[in-house]
């Protein structure tokens, strides 16, 4: 039986307000981590790659952190691991895949050796791994990627049960169904909350299968007679082994471009999650010289993204192969909400190219990883608990997570949404908010942390949108102007707006120096004179270039 | 009977290489113009508003331009007229509603009084419009616009048909049915070519009717207790009659915010395109006095464009309502591509606050303005042109109208996908594609031409990725250092990183000077001054910041 202790659950990271990719659970001064995901940022022209979770609450708290346990290998659940490592340094623990999956990206970022890395066996289901008070115990789910587990968190005060991103698929291909006797079981040993996947809590009914997937993939590659390329993530081996099956039962060799793509397949074939029948691969190079009708050209950039194999071939810029009149392209993917203006151009470059381009719009070929709606209800109806607090997702797709609880019979004030930093106290008979923890996010630039990012990111998208202007002024100490003002600027207007702009700004600093109180107070001076061209240039223009006017005493007046 | 003569077309504007919102139709040199449209960028971040076509060839043979006509007052069919007047100022002709608009425009730009604007009557078919060789006869069709129309324009050389923007609703509710007869009469007398609208050609089957939008709302607000929030686009005029109707009909009054809304509403109901019941109004004050369940509250926003009111609403900035908890918001509308993270963005926040959201996935509450697949092939059986050329859509939508024709029977070397400035060539028997004129796009900003705007975008791009630094080096005439070099820097990294790139970039530009060859010329030292620090630069972050080294002689030697 559960004591009355408290457990706290804290949600972290996440896009403006909503907390996701990061769990943190708290009982009696310990602390265990559940995933550490980053998220892509809305806008990708500002050179920021990554967002993560604000990290400095873990790490004024590290030596209470006993793990850091992951769900699955894809990035939303352990992208923030490379950098994580940087601020602390926590036993890793995830399944087969996933350790490799996370131990290939920290060796690009030579972190390898650092790391405390642990593989726990998600065949291996009786397996407990045990942490301080905290007994996880694991149970494999199907999804988007192969070795993919829920788990049962016990503690003195009560069980957490974390879904991982999920889907019931009926009828699985290559890949195991969810294991619903291991979920029935954690449900009737009583679960005090279900913390679970909300992304697809917006749509009715069920996921489709990935057989059916499988299925159009064949049929429609029965009918091309020309080359077949086709585009997926590169994560999903999944989706990747249905289409080797696919091409070698039509007759096709194939060929993989796309650094992410190979390395990936090199690893689940190592690990047995992928089964490549032999003398079906070539090299880009070698399917080159051979008929089109005999090929199949796999690859990254289904999501438009501009560096991505896909991407490159439809710009003619892919160095070992280019687009064929008659060949036909396949988007195994659907759009990532923010790449759908990408990946229009990249269909409409391929059609110029004289490719036809099929997306799963047109045909069944992609299935989503996350369970829709009457999923989500049967989750929560095996596990049967007493709070349900909807993760994953954007505040709309956990609002209507919630709904979909209430629907099954759990009360309003049993259900929780929480907030990017907010913690959630919980003992068997209440949970209740208790406040916010420091939380925002974190932006990675290059491979590293950004300090100052937010600062940085502001000043980036001011310049975006007006472009700067620089005046050096200089002075005597006396605050007399002696030479010329010098003027830069780029990315506010044209050369003769910009030149009758400087001939006036020189005016007007003159007759500032002239009426000034400050004229021996520089930083007073700047701040006035950067109000006065600030002004103008409003004026003039509607608009406000970053604008930084510097006094400098370049010569003392005595020289 | 058409004579031998040749009649060309120039396909204008475009995002890219294909050519949108603009034709040119010349016959012995003179030139008539079929819509002025502007496009939106893709990128809202770097300030430009709106990108419309170049417009040099049109400056070029402005004394042969006759007139310019408009299908309808869609902004991608008239958003260009503002600027368009600033270059050349042809007669311009529209329906009532389309002229209103343009008006309205023309006003708010300063331009009213030099526009030369003629209305033609919509609803007498029986209209010519003659300008030199061309006579231009007009049909109603139905769109997401009242008082759309297509053309027949009739030359000596042969008879072109413009759909504009068209569907074949059969049961249009408050708008007229597109009038087939007079497509039928056009078809009978021979059709030289067909310029169609292929926007929605990748999508099967017919576009929903309006009706089935005007009963789903009505029945949907008969099921809400609270208030209801709706927003459309202000144009969609039919559609704002249909919630005027389903709002009077569920016992609700109706207060509408948003300044283009307002001035669309005024001027549709001074024309007699909506009829708006006496008391069924009131204003924003007064509605939000009133009992929530009898309030609907009518908004711009529906694209969660920043400004608009209910982006203002959701984000708690509006200065009259707030989101009251249990508020129904409609979004009547479908995401323009591009816009899917902002309204996402939207209908987060309006959860957040306790609002429910019903958009166009949930119910269908809106309908395009676009003809689908069976419509495209109609238009194409009824105008049975010689030639087919798609119009309107990106590439991958004219590829698909393309296929559609070859569907219809029309033989592949009769259809042409003009990319934007290509020239056509036709003739009774013949059509060619006859080179390019000069073609591209014109930046809007702050509602001006941008001159420069391509370098001056690029630079934006630039400071938007990675900052910029800028170094004034003051020096002797001889090209020694005279005093610290200036730097400044924003948006390219931290204070911290920064303060060590100042003290490096000092000494290699010590060492620069010393050993350099160009100490007297200023420009050559600029560059080799440029091209050390951008090397150290990236050597350093693996970026590059937009860089401007100057070299400053403040002072003579000789002082």
């Amino acid at each position: 039986m559960p004591n009355n202790d408290k457990l706290s659950i804290i949600s972290l990271g996440g896009r403006g307000e909503v907390g996701k990719n990061m769990i943190v659970i708290e009982y009696k001064e310990q602390i265990i981590i559940l995933d550490a995901g980053n998220l892509f940022p809305e806008d990708n022209k500002t050179g920021i790659e990554l967002i993560i979770p604000d990290l400095s609450y873990l790490k004024e708290n590290e030596d209470k952190i006993l793990g850091l346990i992951f769900s699955h290998g894809h990035e939303d659940h352990i992208g923030a691991v490379p950098y994580l490592l940087q601020i602390i340094n926590p036993p890793l623990y995830g399944t087969d895949l996933t350790m490799a999956l996370i131990e290939s990206r920290l060796e690009d970022n030579g972190l390898l050796e650092k790391a405390n890395l642990n593989t726990i066996g998600s065949e291996n289901k009786t397996e407990i791994l045990k942490l301080g008070p905290f007994e996880i115990e694991f149970c494999p789910v199907n999804h988007s990627i192969p070795a993919a587990v829920a788990m049962c968190i016990k503690t003195p005060a009560g069980n957490i049960v974390y879904t991982g991103d999920y889907k019931f698929d009926q009828t699985p291909v290559d890949s195991p169904r969810t294991d619903y006797q291991t979920l029935v079981k954690w449900g009737e040993n009583g679960v005090l909350a279900l913390l679970g996947d909300s992304t697809n809590s917006e749509h009715e009914g069920h996921t489709i299968s990935e057989m059916v997937v499988a299925r159009n993939l064949e049929e429609s590659f029965r009918l091309i007679e020309q080359r077949i390329i086709i585009a997926t993530f590169s994560s999903n081996i999944i989706r990747i082994q249905q289409i080797f099956k696919a091409a070698v039962k039509t007759g096709r060799k194939i060929a993989v471009s796309g650094y992410s793509m190979l390395k990936t397949i090199e690893m689940a074939c190592r690990l047995g999650y992928i089964d490549i029948p032999e003398g079906s691969v070539l090299s880009i190079d070698e399917a080159s010289k051979m008929d089109p009708g005999k090929v199949v050209l796999l690859m990254t950039g289904s999501q438009g993204e501009y560096r991505a194999s896909l991407s490159r071939l439809a710009r003619g810029e892919h160095r070992e192969v280019s687009i064929i009149p008659g060949d036909t392209v396949y988007l195994s993917a659907s759009a990532i909400p923010g790449n759908e203006v990408a990946i229009s151009g990249t269909i409409n470059l391929l059609y110029s190219k004289g490719a036809t381009v099929i997306d799963d719009n047109k045909l069944d070929i992609h299935a989503s990883g996350h369970a829709c709606q009457e999923e989500i209800k049967m989750m929560i109806n095996l596990i049967r608990p007493k709070f349900l607090i909807p993760v994953h997702g954007e505040f709309r797709h956990l609002y209507h997570h919630a709904q979909l609880g209430r629907q099954t019979g759990i009360p309003v004030e049993n259900i929780f949404i929480m907030l990017n930093g907010d913690r959630l106290l919980l003992s068997v008979n209440k949970a209740e908010n208790k406040g916010k923890i420091k939380a925002g996010v974190t932006y990675i630039e290059q491979g590293n942390i950004m300090e100052e990012g937010k600062t940085i990111l502001k000043e980036r998208k001011k310049l975006a949108r007006n472009g700067f202007v620089n005046i050096i002024i200089p002075i005597t100490t006396k605050g007399s102007l002696k030479g010329e003002p010098v003027v830069l600027s780029r990315g506010f207007t044209n050369h003769r707006e910009l030149s009758t702009f400087i001939k006036e700004s020189k005016k007007r600093i003159v007759q500032s120096l002239d009426n000034s109180k400050h004229r021996e107070n520089f930083e007073m001076l700047e701040r006035e004179l950067s109000n006065t061209l600030t002004n103008y240039f409003f004026e003039k223009t509607g608009r406000t270039p970053l604008l930084i006017v510097k006094v400098e005493e370049l010569y003392n007046e005595s020289v």
